[in-house]
């Protein structure tokens, strides 16, 4: 591993900020994402933070506020979550060329991973602190700066109690087996499994229970879904819908696009995953433009805050050819097939069908 | 109300079974559906049972069985929970029109209703009953009987231990105020706020706590989804996902379908609804086939596990239109649009665009 895991096969979509992830066929290596190509979406640059000194503090409405050393963290119990991570922009590039989105990064597929997270449940610290009645959501502050409309402030974001409580909810000090790399949060971040990666915040310095959502302009206005009909100029920056569990949706990791093909029986492999730890009941891919479907076979897994891997195979003739993919949740709920369905200006939650277009042509003789 | 609820307003789809529901008319009028128009989805008759020597079984992976009379039920804890019940054959008719399915109730848009449950939760005889650790599910067995391949037997189905001990859970003696009446399962049934319909078990008698599902024939072979490739020839009866928790639906009450309207501004009124108690974001309604989308304003309603009511304007031009509306729950989950992308032989899990058609023209001069 590099200097702040930033490992050469990254797919880098800016420097400062450090955004990146990993190319397809990395992702489809191993169902644990190396910690070094483990996808890194960062607001601003990755502070120091003096181990020694770091504090958490957590307070607001609670009986008995807290300030926390990372060794007094490490006296409650010690937890382990499979968990996969998928930012809310993720495969943002597809509504883009649907229709311009600037100033946002124009992710791949490549801005989901998964690890194994160790650290303590926020459930232990809440039982500790007592949160009082009017308390309904849980804000965190990371101790990383950013620069929104002339303002610089930290990041932070917030869930709600109700989410907060449920003992997969993690503060991170661990990923994959090796302590936090700071460029993923180190030494402590939130784990949200199930949500949006914006609510996992990194470099986690502050824990504030509230009757109402973090007021971060990263809760407040960003990571909200708009309607298709707002764009930046028309919108009411607080009629959106503040973004959370993850929808249900499903990747092509191979082939890829663009990719030139033999005619014939063709191995196609992806991921599939569902918020709210909602189980994958079935995968399906077309190479026919949705006239025929072959159900996909689902690689057995008893994670249910990862992604799940599956597997299919389709007959090509030589031709330009559009594989897609749609998966189902235990939820019965199923993915909408055209990106118009789901364009938004901030380019949010893209769950269409996934498109890969490929060149099948016979070997030359 | 009549005897057996069997109001002249509804829809009946069959009388032996008694299977009915509200026409739209009805369906809006009102957030509580009056329980004599609340629908009836039966497998069987309804039993007559003795209040008196009524006893309630509870077994299976426990440490103790719990035999209870209902005075002893009385005892527990009461709580309401106001709940949509919807059938997970809601809108088969769209399905049947695109592909018939034959033997199946054609419900329109009728098979969806609400209440105020009272009752005990679940959750407070299972920590009287104390599961053992192999305890993952929890069947229901209703006193109701039918007959499927031959065979004559009692309705039952199950639930997930997890979702069993959420406090909403209820076994319901109430409805709307009043006994729950005979024809909804009195004077005990299952309810599984954000479910299909059928795990509700009424006129319950039984609970087993089992380490799988339960085996009747309504978890183990009906109430699954299967691939729409799948038909009664060819489909393997145990792949199909056993359905649980709703996807998110939108339902047009408002206008009616055929129904001839004025040009000009039009109310477009309708109910959504999600499962697991995720709100609804956001719906829509198109008059233009999708090409734009009017955004409804919803009713303020703080009852997470009961449908959001809302109203849209759409300016209509003469001729004949297809209204259409689609909603956001609070994981950015939409609808699919079109009927073939989860058509399937059984005719579960209805949620496409709902479409209405309608004729709009100028009244004679």
């Amino acid at each position: 591993m590099q200097r702040h895991g930033k490992h050469d096969a990254l797919l880098v979509r800016s420097e400062h900020p450090f955004n990146a992830g990993p190319p397809a066929d990395r992702l489809r290596a191993r169902f644990l994402t190396p910690t070094e190509l483990f996808f890194v979406r960062n607001h601003g640059e990755a502070p120091e933070v003096d181990r020694g000194a770091f504090r958490l503090r957590l307070g607001g409405e609670v009986e008995q506020p807290l300030e926390l050393s990372l060794a007094d963290l490490g006296a409650f119990p010690r937890r382990t979550i499979v968990a996969t991570l998928q930012c809310a922009g993720n495969r943002r590039q597809e509504l883009v060329r649907h229709r311009p989105i600037p100033h946002e990064l124009p992710w791949g597929i490549e801005a989901i991973s998964t690890a194994a997270w160790a650290g303590v449940s926020l459930a232990d610290l809440l039982a500790a602190a007592r949160p009082t009645p009017a308390a309904r959501h849980v804000a965190f502050t990371g101790l990383d700066e950013t620069e929104r409309r002339g303002e610089r402030f930290r990041y932070g974001g917030s869930i709600p109690l109700e989410r907060a409580l449920a003992p997969e909810v993690l503060l991170a000090t661990e990923m994959s087996g090796m302590p936090l790399p700071a460029i993923h949060g180190g030494p402590l971040r939130v784990l949200v499994p199930g949500w949006i990666g914006a609510r996992s915040v990194k470099w986690l310095a502050e824990i504030e229970l509230r009757a109402t959502p973090s007021d971060n302009y990263f809760q407040r206005v960003a990571y909200r879904l708009f309607p298709a009909s707002a764009g930046p100029e028309t919108v009411d920056w607080e009629s959106g819908a503040m973004l959370g569990e993850l929808p249900v949706v499903s990747l092509i990791t191979a082939p890829e696009e663009d990719a030139r093909l033999a005619p014939g029986p063709t191995r196609i492999e992806g991921v599939a995953l569902s918020g709210g730890g909602r189980e994958i009941v079935r995968v399906e891919v077309t190479g026919d433009g949705g006239a025929s479907w072959a159900t996909a076979a689902l690689e057995p897994s008893s994670e249910r805050w990862a992604w799940r891997f599956w597997r299919a195979e389709l007959d090509l003739a030589p031709g330009e050819r559009e594989l897609a993919v749609r998966a189902w949740d235990a939820a019965a709920q199923t993915q909408p097939a055209t990106i118009a369905e789901v364009w938004n200006f901030k380019g949010y939650a893209n769950n269409a069908w996934h498109r890969v277009r490929v060149r099948v042509e016979a070997p030359p003789r």
